[in-house]
């Protein structure tokens, strides 16, 4: 391409002309639509984002200068143009370019980012680092609009404009977050752009002092007081302004030559700013212009008719659940759907069209999600909040408070709980259990397929107790046909295949891999029983301790780390026993990140594959 | 007393006439500060909050009508007139009155609390499920200004607003968290009240309007056009305008006549509405609103000197670690300490007198705190961020994501890890190692006495990674004169006695508890190595190897959940090494919420006081 191949640095960006940039971002958006369409990947964010990148780097001098990335949804032209376009191809794939800013991949990644609303806190860390050493740098936040619906941003922009740092927000508005966005300061914003009240009030206002026919010097007075008082007061942005920053806006987000123009203004102020900017998510692809949720996080899909490429084998994990969750609200006037800007993600959009008075969207706001479905717990009704798992992390302390110790009937739908493929460590599920299973109170079940998935979730409404249903990304595994799977009940197992060298715990999908490595085990001559833990916690004490006594030989299994999961607690239950002897080898997701990569090729690595952990078993036991 | 003995229920209350109440009030006022001068407590928010209180069950329909607490620090006097009156010398107590508001206790307590900021988010699940199965009950929510330092009140707010559901939102405003609260949201409130801008802009303009002399019809149409925008613009309250809400105030929140007249016509209404009082802290005891920071939460007192009834047994660890942390940045500029509302009590007042750039008080907002800390750290500075082990609950996912994952230098001085005494199940710190032992990239240590806490306070400072540091509340323990104490080193434990029968493996403060044990041990002829654990992780996986091939014996002994923590990591470890035949006792806090009362009353009833570790010793290993 023209200027992108030529583009090493911003440092290049910064030799064109202002007139040239609207050529770069178009080179941009073709590069980074072809990419994607390849790779799947977050593609409106980026597509939204393409102009201000380049304004910004064009005006500021990075990376000296700072840019913190909200989520990182939007970074992809940040990468291209700060020396990632040549690896841009391996987007997403196993030791390739990562999807969303990380420190250890360039310099100009000032934070890493993944989870929303972090950004201006992470900017006011920099400009008080930078501060305390005399630095002059500039830090520049850029957050969506959805971030503002998460209370860390809201933390943060309280503390930044208390601290009055010199620092910059930009608001990169296109009301979405990842679907169509909710709450109070969603509306304020809509109404910032559309009102004319909020622009025309002041202008209003000096009008009507002017033309003021001779009056009294005491109205006079008071006249431009009010005026004074109004100019304070009637700006749009008077929220961020009450918090602190000097608000600028609302501004085109896509006008390149008027981007740099107010960028180069702000970067000459010392205080605490924001510019509210419009975009438009998808800007430059119009599949992605008119389907802003679907281009949000696409897999690949045919860039002339916007299709995706395969069909994804079948119904998801979400899919199961959504569809199982409206089956028995249909009965059951009490349950309830919560997620946290994730309808679609989360399986909910059927459940939503047909029961929108009984599902709360409540933004990105996984805290909130969690004491608000406490709250409709304790006047009765029976939520289901589906969440996942890494986004619960946001919620651990309601779980444990507000939804446990008061043993409210929150249902959890731990959506994403292990391995999450290519969006890599960030979004990755490998604490589900360990977050959850020490909360006295919970019950931690895993399904082993969908007809499991759909039992535990009419079970779990059932209980009237916390309960948590943690299950992965992807195709679900169609229910096993099992002639006498018995019923649920609290820690209980269901024993998937007998075998008498070796018992294999599995936990949830991973149940499957257990039973593929038992086919190879026996290839070798040995032969291995699969249970399917179904409940993480309570653990089946008796079947884990009849296993302890015959064979003897356990082994754990679960897409889970193996500190605070399936393996301690089994390990925990054994040793409480005093059940020494029995020798148990867990296997699981060992001390590390999980990188990006297909789920295939992730399990292969971390030893989770069917012949690893056949292999394992078989190095172990030596039987 | 005259009134309260005869209020067993709000009924009661409603029989009084007005003019009574602040009878009513000045007798629950008395009442408290002796039971709190008697068992400690929170004392300055209650009596900040009696009126208020009175009002509010004078003119709801209590319990059917619902108030949600936030915190709960300030809801003694609804425990007081909701039939806890005859047991509230019990408060904080063992098997008594609890210190905060449990759904258990009273069906007055419609939301458990303990954390800062649920309360909208609760109520706004009280409100839809009300509204769902179409009832007419009131839904108050009672929050404090601290509580809107909290991004998740930002969340419920936002939320509310937008829902519009019949919600009354109540802002008891202080000026103070816990201590001096901080943020622009903080500086917003104080300019409603003190200034004359927000308070007669509307009447100026109404009057300017009005004196304005014959003029033209378009001028008094612009006029009119104004007056209805600023109308809507310019009145106090606008942020919570802005998000939905209708705002009253600011008003007097010891008034209780208005406020009884004020909250009769709110009840009328059917929309989101929020309600500002100012209030003092510590209202109607001298001591307390002097000194409102040490009275927030108290030990017993002496009622006519305010002065503590004992001396608390030495220094804490908290004030250890804020005055080691003081001593070495002395030396080295880069340590940053950040605390969330919390200087006093995570021992930092002393650093922030001294180091006034260096120390960020965030406000509520543990989960900025850590996100701030990593900027910090990106920035080039060493930030030691002091949270209790029950608030960092809070932050679990900034840990994860932000800190270690980037594998930024930020150390977590994690304060009332463990039991914590009599303010309950609330604000345990039982899950201080779970919460952080499986994050990957993160050196977790734990004290065993003071002298520790400082070396492992400047090593973890120097080892330029993500580190947390955990210790107790309450005095620690004086460094052991111990000659060939070993310099520290990641994964390296420490031996406080040698013995050959079996081998305890304490964390942090339970090597104290483990040192007597090996003495009653001792005496019925056992022999117990006592080793200090040092780093719980990584672990010492020598020692403990060693251990497991002689005596095979291990006892590892934590005031922490058993999931999760020291006893579970140690043997994951022994059986990823397959050191079968070596027998582990785990020693720890079993699947239950710790209870109030004090930390002897815990520790034995969890038999994990010295007697019950050595009995049950005995009894595992009956050597």
């Amino acid at each position: 391409m023209r200027y992108l191949d030529q583009i090493e640095s911003p440092e290049d960006l910064r030799k064109l002309s202002v007139r040239e940039l609207p050529e770069v971002a178009r080179e941009i958006r073709e590069r980074l639509i072809r990419v994607v369409s390849s790779n799947g990947g977050h593609l409106a964010s980026s597509l939204g984002a393409v102009d201000l990148t380049l304004a910004l780097h064009y005006v500021f001098d990075t990376p000296r200068d700072a840019i913190v990335w909200d989520v990182g949804h939007q970074a992809y032209a940040h990468k291209l143009i700060t020396g990632r376009n040549a690896s841009f191809d391996t987007l997403r794939r196993l030791g390739g370019v990562a999807g969303f800013p990380r420190r250890g991949e360039s310099p100009h990644d000032a934070f890493g980012a993944g989870h929303a609303s972090t950004a201006v806190s992470a900017a006011l860390g920099l400009a008080a680092a930078r501060d305390l050493r005399g630095g002059l740098e500039k830090i520049v936040a850029v957050i969506g609009d959805g971030s503002l619906t998460g209370g860390l941003c809201y933390e943060g922009l309280n503390n930044a404009g208390h601290r009055a740092r010199n620092l910059l927000v930009i608001l990169n508005d296109n009301a979405m977050s990842i679907s169509r966005n909710v709450g109070a300061i969603s509306a304020y914003l809509n109404r910032i752009i559309s009102s004319p009240i909020y622009n025309s009030v002041r202008t209003d206002l000096q009008a009507l002092v002017k033309t003021i026919p001779g009056v009294g010097s005491r109205v006079l007075e008071t006249a431009r007081r009010i005026e004074e008082s109004v100019k304070n007061l009637v700006v749009p942005g008077m929220l961020f302004e009450e918090m602190g920053f000097r608000y600028f806006g609302p501004a085109d987000g896509h006008d390149i030559p008027k981007l740099v123009e107010m960028l180069r203004r702000l970067k000459r102020m010392d205080q605490p700013l924001l510019l509210h900017l419009r975009t438009v998510k998808g800007k430059g692809y119009p599949h992605a212009e008119r389907h802003q949720e679907y281009f949000h996080g696409t897999s690949p899909f045919d860039i002339a008719t916007g299709k995706p490429k395969e069909e994804n084998g079948g119904p998801s994990w979400s899919d199961e659940m959504g569809g199982a969750l409206a089956r028995i609200a249909r009965s059951d006037p009490s349950v309830i759907a919560v997620t946290a800007a994730m309808a679609g993600g989360t399986g909910l959009s059927g459940f939503a069209q047909e029961f929108p008075d009984r599902f709360f969207d409540v933004g990105i706001a996984e805290e909130h999600a969690v004491t608000f479905a406490a709250g409709l717990a304790a006047g009765g009704c029976t939520p289901v909040v589906a969440l996942y798992a890494t986004f619960l992390q946001r919620a651990y302390d309601q779980v444990i408070h507000d939804v446990c110790l008061q043993n409210l009937p929150v249902v959890l739908a731990v959506d994403h709980a292990g391995i999450v493929g290519s969006d890599g460590p960030t979004h990755s599920g490998q604490f589900a259990f360990s977050t959850l299973r020490h909360i006295p109170g919970l019950t931690l079940l895993a399904p082993s397929d969908a007809g499991e998935l759909k039992e535990m979730l009419a079970w779990a409404i059932a209980a009237r107790r916390p309960c948590a249903i943690a299950y992965p990304k992807g195709a679900a595994i169609p229910a096993r046909a099992c002639e006498a799977a018995p019923p649920l009940s609290p820690g209980r197992s269901r024993r998937l295949r007998e075998g008498h060298d070796v018992v294999i715990f599995a936990a949830g999908a991973m149940a499957g891999v257990a039973e593929v490595a038992a086919d190879l085990l026996l290839q070798k001559g040995r032969s291995a029983a699969v249970i399917d833990a179904r409940f993480i916690k309570p653990l089946d004490r008796e079947a884990i301790l009849a296993a302890a006594r015959k064979p003897g030989r356990i082994v754990t299994l679960e897409e889970n780390a193996l500190e605070g999961g399936l393996g301690s607690g089994a390990l925990t239950l054994l040793a409480e026993e005093g059940a020494a002897g029995a020798e148990l080898l867990p296997l699981g997701i060992g001390d590390q990140y999980v990188e990006q990569g297909e789920r295939s090729e992730m399990l292969a690595s971390l030893g989770l594959d069917a012949a690893s952990v056949a292999r394992r078993i078989l190095d172990r036991f030596r039987f």
